[in-house]
């Protein structure tokens, strides 16, 4: 599998005020919509396979995209890209000085994921995600 | 068609800086490296089909990646839709309140696109972009 780009995680106030947006105008598919509890957040997913849109709506403020929208307002949060292997791409950038944040964890869907710093990303919230059905 | 994510636009200093992280270690391949005059900017293709990556280097400090450098510095810049038809979606959009910036106009490859305002979209800049092969 070559790497690409999965989705594109983009912070609101409320999903249902911007769904009207992204769905009936823009023309997205809405795939579905739901909450992480771990990450305190209500996802919508807007289209399929590669370049998705989600939608992140904080169910608490005390929260990483709680405060987020807090001192910065809506917009673009984070791009994630999916991985053949989650281990030795966070080895590759670990050793090219590339640092994560809180190391990997468990993510929608029961995937494992990691984020990178984005002082050392050229200012991008990268998140990278463990492609399906591949052992690490 | 359904819409779909074209590619996201993000902001760079230095295209040659950045490759390595997004060609060598996140595994993107890199499609071509092509110049925009009339927008004043580089632009390195990453990735194929949906969900690409564009770095943008701007080409001249005035311009409007340049200014975008200049008072955000590097980051995500914008997200680039593929749409059926630029005229309807513009049109519906219009009517929906949307303010469009600056008007239908030619970009990279010589495909058609407009640009929506992101005090109208959730702090998001979102660029529409006719499908290639279709007529508007």
């Amino acid at each position: 599998m070559i790497h690409r780009l999965d989705h594109v995680g983009v912070v609101v106030r409320q999903v249902a005020d911007r769904l009207p947006f992204y769905r009936d105008l823009l023309g997205l598919p809405l795939e579905g919509i739901e909450e992480v509890p771990g990450e305190k957040v209500k996802i919508a997913v807007l289209g399929r396979g590669a370049g998705r849109v989600e939608l992140l709506e904080p169910t608490e403020e005390d929260s990483p995209v709680g405060r987020f929208l807090q001192q910065r307002g809506e917009g673009i949060h984070h791009l994630c890209f999916l991985v053949d292997s989650l281990e030795e791409t966070c080895r590759l950038l670990s050793g090219a000085g590339y640092r994560l944040v809180g190391g990997v964890r468990v993510g929608s869907e029961g995937t494992r994921i990691a984020f990178l710093h984005p002082k050392d990303t050229g200012g991008v919230l990268v998140e990278l995600r463990q492609a399906p059905g591949i052992m690490p």
